[in-house]
């Protein structure tokens, strides 16, 4: 492919890597617990639910980060998709360490998956407008989008 | 992205868009029957059922409908990820009212799917037809695609 | 979507399909197993097991190879593809045949994922070489990952 457009996606692509590692690290951790058969099966039940849990949104988060870094502007999605792996982790970890009594939601990080969705409208809309009016507001919104994507580090 | 591209996807990401909040009603249907612990764990049962049915297939829909849209025209690929979800939608709601001895079954949308795929082929034939004849059939392909995306209306 | 896109797609668009067949043919396994209510729930267990971890990995799988074809050249990564493919088939049917006690592991077509996973990164790094310092070893390495995916073929 030719470089400008390795220049729009390529800090995607690194996004999509760094999952696909993760990815790895839960299949490797559900296989581990798998061939350990021991008498702890909740611990492999929980494991397998959880890395289940992260599967099943995983299409969704990529279709959702890929629409937004290509409808409006990469940076703040990659940025988003850091945080959103970094609270995927950590859900995966609270998961398998805690008791099945209390066992995390099924969903999680709807914020970040929001904010993505939000860029996604912000895309389309201004898209729309400049193809019918002809005034590009394009600039204006992705300055404001990558100062927004830095408040989705507050917890 | 610029301007040319966003022009021959912005339908499909649209679709992207509502297919992105279906599966976000369908989480927070499993979520909320997860929470209300009450007697009837086979609501549980079949609501979780049904939506991993629909997750299962969801990556194979993007990808089919993504590729028709890019092989071909998006107008009908849009279209058909339109009554796509409006077919999911039903399955769902059917899944979850019916009693357990008559679920439906594990597929839906096949015709749907069938249709994006034959749009998918038809496409690709399209376009090595072009490269090595250098005849374009596109514009008459376009055509009837539209017209017999209209066809999947009937029930 | 004009021409020029389309040449550096289709081999991909291609083995997308071919996943999508063979994800149907999964389907309609399963969907045969559920409608045939005979004693050997096992046999049902098994298919359906076997096709959740198709359909776990169908994602990321998609994923890389769009990556690795987009990032460095599509030629080796539909080749890789077709092969995990092929794999994948092995692997459903092995699943299929075998009694619960010995049921192969939960990965598959690591190998291939690794090599698919390589060639992202070769792609990215060689994008960055080219805009910092303007060198291009593109064909350098588009060459040396023709002649590496032949290996994949060594079992």
């Amino acid at each position: 492919m030719d470089m400008k457009v390795m220049e729009n996606i390529y800090l995607l692509v690194i996004v999509t890597l760094i999952s696909v590692v993760q990815n790895a690290f839960f299949a490797q951790k559900v296989e581990k617990e798998c061939n350990s058969q021991n008498i702890k099966t909740s611990t492999l039940e929980r494991v397998s639910c959880a890395s289940r849990n992260c599967m099943d949104l995983y299409p969704t988060f990529l279709a959702v980060m890929w629409c937004a870094g290509l409808c409006l502007s990469q940076a703040p999605a990659a940025f988003s998709g850091i945080i959103y792996l970094v609270v995927r982790q950590k859900y995966f970890v609270g998961y398998m360490g805690q008791t099945s009594q209390s066992t995390p939601g099924y969903l999680f990080g709807k914020r970040i998956l929001c904010f993505l969705f939000l860029m996604c409208i912000v895309g389309i809309f201004n898209y729309l407008l400049i193809s019918h009016y002809g005034s590009d507001y394009k600039d204006y919104v992705e300055t404001i989008t990558s100062a927004a994507s830095a408040l989705l580090l507050i917890p």
